[in-house]
C-alpha cells in the first residue's frame, strides 16, 4: 500500500484523499518511514499535485491538530503571512497599525531557520518579551488590546512541523503545492477569517520567479475559497533586502522608525502601508482608498506606535533595552559610482555568519548583531562613503566573501 | 552540499562524478541519511540520468567493493543475467550447456525477493547444494569443471546491496539508469569478459513495455563499451510464465528435462537455446549458426546434462533428493474453449501465497511447493481437463483470487 502510493505519484497519477490520509497520518504514527515520506515528497515536488490533492492535503494538515476558535471576538480577524526574506520585519509594523484601527490581529509567527531570525526571534531581542502564550492567554490578550504576536502553539498543525523538518533536509522545500498547504493549513487552523499573504520573489526568497509566485497565489486563493476565507496576495521583490536594517534587534529599531513616521527607506514604508491597507480593507470591509487613509493617519497620529508599545508591554517586553551590539565597523566604497544592486542573499549570508540566524535548531542567535545599509539602490556613491555598517559581537567574517554592493 | 545535490537533480540538472561519489559514498559511511538518499533516488527515477552520470554511478558502484579477477583462466569468461520473471530457470539450463562446450561460466546469482525464489533459492531445493562459495573456491571450481553457480560474494558491489534494499521500500525500483548501473556493476565486478542480458518484458517482469527494454539494452551496451566488455541483450516476453513449472524444486525438474531433451514446452526450450547460443557465440568467437549447432548437439549428446550433474556433485548437491511436495491438487476447466492467455503475474501471486517466494528477508521459502501448468497458450481445452496442478504443503489459498487462465 505504501509503495503503491509512492509509485502512483512517481508516475504522475493523482492520489485520493484516502491515500494521502493513509500516508501522511501513517508518517505521524510511525507506519511510514522517513525515507518513504521523503521519496513521496520528492515525487510531489517534481510531478506536482492536482487542486483536489492540495485541498485534501490541507485538510489532513489542519485535522492533525487543534484549531483556534476566535469567533466570539466581534468583527473580522485578519492574519498575515510572509513567505520570508532578508530583513522582513513587516509584521512588527503592520500588526500594531491594523490593531490600532479596530481590526483584531492574532499573529502566530515562526522562528527562523536560515539567514536571519524569524519574527519571534526578532521580538526576543526585546528583553522579557513573552512569545510562548497559550490559547487562553492569546484569547484574553486579543480581547483586551486587539493584537497578539506569539509563537505557534504546540498543537496547531503538528503535521506541518514534522513534514517541514523533513523537507528542510531532503531538498523538497521548493514545491508550490506543499508550500500552499503548509501556509494555508496554519492560517486556517489559527482562526483567521481573512488572510493576507506577502509572497516574496528574488535571490533572498523561497521563490525566485514571478511565475511560481502567481501559481502560489492562485492556489492559496483557491484553498481559501474551500474554507470560505478571503485570501489576498501581494507579490513583492526580494532581490534587495527589505529596509536598511538586517539582524534581530536592528530590525526592531527599523520597525519602530516606520511606526513613528521616521523611516527614510520609502520602499519599505510603502510595502508596510500596502500590507496594512489590505488588512484594514479586509478587516473593516472598506475600499483600499479608505483603508489607506486610515493607515497613514494611524502612523501620523501616533496611534500605531502606541499600539506597538501596548503590545510590548502586555507581553512583558522592555522597550528601553532592545539588544544592539556596541561593536560596529563601517565598510566604505572603494570607488565612485551609482549603487546598481544590493544582493539580499549576500546580506543574508553575512548576517548568518555574524550570528543573527541559525543553521541548526540548536544554534543560538546573537540578537544584537547585524547589518545596517547606509546606501540604497540608485544612490550616488563617492569613494570613502560608508556603504554599510556591521554590528558584531565576536569576530568579523572575511568581507571579501560577500558581494553585497554592485556599484557602476 | 547534500541538499544542493538533491536540489540539482530535482531540477533535472546533471550531477558530476564528484557529486555522485560524495553522495553515494556518503550514504555508505553514514553522512547521508536514508531519507536523503531516497529523495535523490526518486528525483533520479523521475528526471533520469545522462550517460555520463550513469557511467559515473556504475564506476562508484564497482569501486565500492572487490572485483573478481578471472584473467588467469584461458578464453572468454561469459556471464548472463536475467532481469527476472515468473518461472525463469534458464540459468540452470544454459550454464551447463555453455560450460560443456568449453566456455567458462562463473555465475553469481541472487535470492528472490518477490513471487518466486531466485536461482540460488532454486538450487537450494537440491539438498546439500552449496551456494556460499568464497573467491578461492570459485576459482578452483571454474578451473576444474568450467562452471560455478553460487551466491554473490559479500564484497562484490556492497553499495548495490544497500541501495537496492532502500529502492525496494521507497518506490524507486523502476528507473532504467539505476537498473542498468546495478546490473552492469555486478557483472563487471564479477570478472566476465562478455555479458548476455535477458531483458524480460511483461506483466510478471520489472519492465512492462518494449520501449523501456530497448532503452535499458542501449544503456547496458554503452556501459559495456566503457569497460571494454561485449554486451548482448535478448528482449523476451514475460506476460506468460516461462516454461510449465513455477516453484523452486519444480523448476529444477523442468531445467533437467530441457537438458535431457525431454521438455515439451518449445517456447522455453527455444529461449534456452537462444541464450546459450549467444553465450557460446561470444565465448568461442564464432557465428550464431555455428554456436547453435554446438548447443543443440550438447543437449542431444548428453554432454550438457552430464555437466549439470558435475556442477551439482562439485557443489555437494544430492540430485536424487530434489524437494517436491507430495500434496497435489488438480485445477480443471469449467468450460470448453481455447487458452487465450496465462497471466504470469497471477501465477506469481499464487506461487508466493503457496510459499515458493518471500515478501520479507526473514521469510522462509518452501522449496517443494509450486504450480505446474498442464495447458499452454493456444491449447484447446475441454470442460474437465486439468489446467494446472498445485503442489502445496500446508493450506491452499482461495483459488478464485487468481485469474491465471483466460479461456475463450
Amino acid at each position: 500500500m505504501i509503495i503503491d502510493i509512492i509509485n502512483k505519484k512517481r508516475l504522475g497519477l493523482e492520489l485520493s484523499y484516502q491515500e494521502l490520509d493513509y500516508f501522511f497520518n501513517g508518517y505521524l504514527n510511525g507506519d511510514v518511514a522517513d525515507y518513504q515520506m521523503s521519496s513521496l515528497l520528492m515525487a510531489i515536488c517534481i510531478n506536482g499535485m492536482s487542486d483536489e490533492e492540495i485541498f485534501a492535503l490541507t485538510k489532513i494538515f489542519i485535522d492533525s491538530g487543534d484549531t483556534l476558535d476566535l469567533s466570539f471576538i466581534p468583527g473580522n480577524k485578519v492574519d498575515k503571512h510572509s513567505t520570508g526574506g532578508i530583513g522582513d520585519k513587516t509584521t512588527l509594523v503592520i500588526a500594531p497599525i491594523v490593531a490600532s484601527l479596530g481590526v483584531s490581529v492574532v499573529k502566530m509567527s515562526g522562528r527562523g531557520l536560515g539567514y536571519t531570525g524569524g519574527t519571534i526571534d526578532k521580538l526576543e531581542s526585546i528583553p522579557g518579551f513573552r512569545i510562548d502564550l497559550d490559547d487562553s492567554e492569546i484569547i484574553k490578550q486579543v480581547s483586551d488590546i486587539g493584537v497578539v504576536v506569539t509563537g505557534q502553539t504546540k498543537d496547531l498543525v503538528p503535521m506541518d512541523k514534522v513534514i517541514y523538518a523533513l523537507r528542510d533536509v531532503t531538498g523538497t522545500v521548493s514545491s508550490i503545492p506543499l508550500i500552499a498547504s503548509s501556509i494555508m493549513s496554519k492560517k486556517i487552523a489559527g482562526g483567521a477569517d481573512k488572510i493576507l499573504i506577502d509572497i516574496k520573489v528574488g535571490s533572498g526568497a523561497l521563490l525566485d520567479n514571478i511565475r511560481d509566485a502567481k501559481k502560489l497565489e492562485e492556489l492559496m486563493i483557491k484553498i481559501g475559497k474551500v474554507y470560505n476565507r478571503e485570501v489576498r496576495c501581494i507579490i513583492s521583490d526580494m532581490n534587495t533586502p527589505l529596509g536598511m536594517n538586517v539582524g534581530n534587534g536592528l530590525e526592531v529599531l527599523e520597525a519602530i522608525s516606520v511606526l513613528k513616521g521616521e523611516c527614510h527607506n520609502q520602499g519599505f514604508v510603502d510595502l508596510c502601508v500596502l500590507l496594512a491597507t489590505n488588512m484594514v480593507s479586509m478587516g473593516l470591509d472598506i475600499s483600499m482608498d479608505e483603508a489607506e487613509k486610515l493607515v497613514l493617519d494611524s502612523i501620523k497620529s501616533g496611534k500605531a506606535y502606541n499600539k506597538f508599545l501596548d503590545l510590548v508591554k502586555y507581553q512583558r517586553g522592555n522597550i528601553d533595552k532592545i539588544i544592539i551590539s556596541k561593536n560596529t565597523l563601517e565598510v566604505k566604497a572603494k570607488s565612485n559610482g551609482v549603487v546598481e544592486a544590493i544582493d539580499a542573499l549576500e546580506v543574508g549570508k553575512l548576517s548568518l555568519d555574524l550570528g543573527a540566524g541559525k543553521v541548526k535548531k540548536e544554534d543560538k542567535i546573537d540578537y544584537g548583531v547585524g547589518i545596517v545599509l547606509n546606501k540604497t539602490v540608485s544612490d550616488k556613491v563617492k569613494k570613502g562613503d560608508v556603504l554599510y555598517t556591521i554590528y558584531y559581537s565576536k569576530k568579523i567574517p572575511k568581507l571579501d566573501n560577500y558581494k553585497i554592493f554592485t556599484i557602476k
